[in-house]
């Protein structure tokens, strides 16, 4: 077993080098964050491997980014990405050198492939890739729901590298009668009685090429509370997908029917997985893609701009991988939009920067952004509301004033 | 038997009056009209009931709705409504005094229902709803696709009045076993190898509430040709599942798998209905619910518009039935865009009136109009291409020369 020093001292694995006591004890900091919603007062904490981030839980941990940091660059900063466990369990000791992924289950040829193996035995793919908690902006919802209640700050985008899953299932011969492919981590439940967490995705999307288990992100290991030393990469889809600390790869031969997929992280299965609120779904589906959102970042809701000068604003927009085509900008509610221009192409499941010039006259002023995908899915005028607030992704709305 | 010379007496059944004869041989005309289309040239002919419209087939009667119709009204005269027939075997005779709708299978009561019994035993329901035909605008999509060669006239809107079919499957006493409700008119095929024309949907959509059988169109008797005396209105849904002069309710405990439900109408099963052309699907669904269209109907492409004045340009936006909640204008090919005035709100089916004031520059331009609709739909920059060429929605464009 590496300890904390031995891992210190190995700068390729400095990530690694948190201990149990660590997590249960972060560093205190004196900052508080103020969410835009009811009862927001959130502790801002250092975690291991993290700058000050917003502390919604801290058993499990739960990490919110400050919304500032999307406006220091395109790419999330590892130390600022968010975090979102499940269980309180989660591994405070890993030995990379011991580290291994089993494939198993449904497959002629079960193995065990160690951290090692992962990175030279196969093509490395990159891809930059959105994270985005399904409850991302839940805090948001009104009428308000059960759950974590997030502002905007439960998503990131990051450069990973790492290999297809597609090549891992080849090499296992994958037999014909699979169905799903589960996932399980290393994150587990403190009582026995609370299901553990696994996900599990239909076979032929795990043969995409392009989910993933990733070793990197953003040129570097995974920072520990973001699933050192391997993740599975979903691209599109939100973060539930996204098991840390990969384990157990396990090809079924029948649907995975445990809480995480049968309970949990349902959607109502209708075209907007929206419902009047107070009422239940017909029925319910699993959650999947990303729909599409878009932001300001450079201004912030209450903040003052000069008037009568061009100012620029900038942010960003993303969907489920088909591709922002068009993101166009208000700055009188909505009235006229004047098209933003795209930044750099870093792929269809990034965020895509956008830049546009607004010149406002003397006073009150409501900003808004709007981004229109490939397919032409936009984004709704009024929130779609769901029992378990996942997927808000309402134009949204900036005030500012002009003087 | 009525023959004809009765039914022109009886004024409410005068769209009844047509013989077989007078299907064969629709009054000549020397109008042709050429769609914005290769090959688009197209006779005008003036059918029984109709109005002169464009002719894409005689046997069985295709007629699309001249382009400028829609700028006539938000709703679409009856005389001018398009029809689409599938097999050549349309009926000439109707006897409205021994019209039946019969209403068998998984029910406890089975019975027959005559035109009477459906105008006077039932709470009448009125909605306005768009019809459209899958294939509207198919002769637009690049690579060419097989099927009917449409402009976009092969839709229409009007305001239906029938009874809820929900009431008529709760008369019959539905058995629990149900799983769809299959619809049959009395048009059929003249070789007896081809598939009947029969349509089916979910039992739960069936029984809605909204899915109704018609009797009246636009305050008169429906016109022969959209299915006299009376068919079924699926609000949102594509006119494949508007059986026209319906005569036999079904309620199946299997879904229907007819050429019509598992070969016919079927779209890529995927977010986008999308394909890359020239490959093929790896799975398909039955086409359902409208997607998000807008066009301009007050301006044509290639039009002169005179130069630095302010121009009302009209048109409408429809969907699926979430209902259009902002339309937005472009005379700048997109760059920006001007929220335009919508028109009374007819209900989430119809079309949605809009106007927007355009003042224009000498030189050319491209008018562009664009919807989102309550849930966040809107429509793509580029067309979404499938094999059938189903469900076109791009972003319209009008070139026009301002002077």
């Amino acid at each position: 077993m590496i300890n904390r020093r031995d891992l210190l001292r190995s700068s390729g694995w400095a990530a690694a080098s948190i201990g149990a006591a660590t997590f249960l004890r972060p560093a205190l900091a004196a900052d508080m964050a103020t969410l835009p919603i009811g009862n927001g007062e959130r502790p801002m904490m250092k975690y291991p491997g993290k700058r000050e981030l917003i502390v919604l839980t801290q058993r499990p941990p739960q990490l919110e980014t400050p919304f500032s940091v999307f406006d220091e660059n395109i790419i999330t900063p590892n130390d600022a990405f968010f975090v979102r466990y499940h269980l309180a369990g989660i591994p405070t000791e890993i030995d990379p050198a011991k580290y291994v992924v089993k494939i198993a289950g449904a497959v002629e040829k079960p193995f065990s492939l160690s951290l090692d193996q992962l990175k030279s035995d196969y093509e490395p793919l990159e891809l930059v890739a959105v994270n985005q908690c399904s409850g991302n902006s839940r805090g948001l919802f009104d009428p308000r729901v059960a759950g974590g209640q997030l502002a905007n700050g439960a998503m990131g985008n990051a450069r990973w590298k790492g290999v297809p899953l597609k090549a891992i299932l080849d090499k296992a011969a994958v037999k014909a009668t699979a169905v799903q492919v589960q996932f399980d981590g290393m994150d587990g439940p403190v009582d026995p009685a609370t299901p553990d967490f696994a996900k599990a995705l239909n076979i032929d999307h795990a043969r995409d090429g392009e989910v993933m288990i990733a070793y990197q992100m953003n040129g570097e290991d995974l920072p520990w509370l973001n699933g050192f030393p391997v993740r599975l990469i979903v691209p599109g889809y939100y973060g539930t997908y996204w098991v840390k600390h990969l384990q157990q790869v396990t090809i079924l031969e029948k649907p995975l029917e445990n809480f995480w997929m049968k309970t949990a992280y349902r959607i109502p299965n209708n075209a907007c997985a929206c419902i009047e609120p107070g009422t239940a779904p017909s029925s319910t589906t699993p959650i999947d893609r990303f729909d599409v959102r878009s932001f300001i970042t450079s201004v912030m809701d209450g903040h003052k701009l000069p008037a009568n000068k061009d100012v620029e604003l900038r942010g960003f927009a993303f969907d489920g991988g088909y591709g922002i085509t068009e993101v166009d900008i208000s700055s009188d509610g909505g009235k006229t939009w004047r098209e933003a221009t795209l930044g750099k192409d870093l792929g269809r499941y990034s965020f895509r920067g956008w830049t546009a010039k607004v010149k406002l006259a003397k006073g009150d002023h409501v900003l808004m952004v709007r981004a229109v995908n490939r397919i032409g899915q936009s984004q709704p005028a009024r929130p779609l509301w769901n029992p378990s607030g996942y997927m808000r992704n309402v134009v949204e709305q900036t005030h500012v004033t002009a003087a």
